[in-house]
């Protein structure tokens, strides 16, 4: 096996980028084992949604800008390594690995949902991904939880990713800080100093026993237990695979009771059927997810 | 064509629920044109959910009661006349009648909810009904519109239905008089006695320009829309399919808002795809569903 990474250059533009990524591959199959190189047989591409898994491209990267819209991305990296080239959303590479090689293994009826700096998923419906028109259907962090609630960077109010992401987080200590009302997340936003808080400061306040950090954390984590009820009951899965970086710090204290409120006020049967766990990949989820993504299309073809 | 129907005799149990089934399938058997009967190929039952569609079996109908849990359904129907016989819950049915004969003919990527006395919802993934573990997927009425909302019918708290149906708009009509603040709905309670107050009449009130009512609605009509953008998000449809009695009664003050709400909040892309229509069929989408149903069942076959 041989590996190869660089940091994205966004600020010079699509071109560098993609140039980057066909230098790495080169990289890789230049490093590889011979016996290695002679086993690969396609380009495997976990990128952020929104994308076109058809045509290969990125659509709208919200955390790229404009000059990424509507990149081609599957048919220059496999041109230019001459192989076949896969693209899909991270979240569906990530289902597809758990599936594969992880937590969910075998499953036909899966949810994957990312918790992190926002709040990503993935939706496997009797052993497909969950595509929906155009390949953009799955997008599980853009459910209302309260429609009234503070506004999500989608333009909407209320979304499980304004409440429980860790940009969620953060804006909901910024606006007690704001509010005058929570002393201690204000004097931890003067001792940091220019730098933001971050939600991994909301959580660590916590621990020290801060009040309205506990309530932050609270509401983040009774939030996303709501929304999980409801997809349980929309999608009725056997299980669902939560990753991410919140995730995995919070752990069972973010999981333990999304699992009560499932049980105690999902639909009996659903409820009975599910497990709710923490995703195995860690932070090689899309590498390994692009193997099976690579083996499911193959199949699929 | 030939029809025939009778009241569910809930009261005297599921042996007489079935028996008067029975009889009316052998009633319309014997008063259709002979040419017709000789095309009667299977027999296809619309069902209140949660339904094993796999068993043929009633699992657990709120408002049937306990005696009707996991009662077969399809086995007894089918012998007693002789012929194959499907079984599937009433949202989905409806949902494969409108693809097939309604509003969202050819659709392989739809939604189908029904805003009545309850909530009910269908999806179609890539051309087939999300069955989820064990067919129990779809249930697209108990997605959270505010986690610290009024109770549900299910158990939980601040779901679409305890905002939008007729049962959810009926309490807070009660919830409003309650309180005190509702003089206009107070004094219509009066008026109408012993009945309780329901969703009806409080969309009349509105008519009438009554202040509380017209917010009870507004925020029913605003909480549909909000969990619309969600759904959208998650399952980027074609189409949005809306039936039900309250439905049909706003029309497009119930789907302007949502197709508003949509354009302005949903993704771009998924966004700029979908269409929200109001439902085809009317009061006998049961029956043409299921005759979808039938061929649908005999195409999977």
């Amino acid at each position: 096996m041989a590996r190869a990474e660089r940091p994205t250059r966004i600020a010079d533009g699509p071109v560098a980028v993609v140039a980057d990524a066909v230098a790495l591959l080169a990289a890789v199959r230049s490093t590889a084992a011979s016996a290695d190189v002679t086993g690969i047989h396609a380009v495997g591409i976990s990128a952020p949604g929104p994308v076109d898994p058809v045509g290969g491209l990125l659509l709208e990267p919200p955390n790229l800008g404009p000059a990424f819209r509507d990149l081609p991305l599957a048919e220059p990296l496999g041109s230019a390594m001459g192989l076949p080239a896969v693209l899909e959303r991270d979240t569906n590479v990530a289902l597809l690995g758990e599936i594969a090689f992880g937590a969910a293994k075998g499953a036909r009826h899966a949810l994957y949902l990312t918790v992190s700096t926002g709040i990503g998923g993935a939706v496997l419906v009797d052993g497909r991904l969950l595509a929906g028109s155009g390949g953009l259907g799955g997008e599980l962090g853009h459910v209302v939880v309260d429609l009234d609630g503070p506004p999500c960077g989608c333009g909407a109010r209320g979304h499980l990713e304004a409440y429980s992401s860790g940009v969620g987080i953060a804006r909901a200590a910024r606006d007690a800080i704001d509010r005058g009302g929570a002393p201690g997340l204000s004097d931890l936003a003067r001792r940091i100093g220019a730098r933001p808080i971050t939600a991994r400061d909301v959580a660590a306040a916590e621990e020290r026993g801060d009040p309205d950090a506990a309530a932050i954390m609270e509401l983040a984590r009774r939030a996303f237990a709501a929304a999980l009820v409801g997809m349980v009951d929309v999608f009725a899965p056997e299980i669902v695979v939560v990753g991410g970086g919140i995730a995995a710090a919070q752990g069972e204290r973010l999981l333990g009771p999304a699992r009560d409120a499932v049980r105690a006020t999902a639909f009996r049967t659903a409820a009975s059927r599910v497990r709710i766990v923490a995703a195995a990949l860690g932070d090689d989820v899309g590498l390994i997810g692009a193997l099976a993504l690579v083996r499911a299309r193959s199949r699929a073809a």
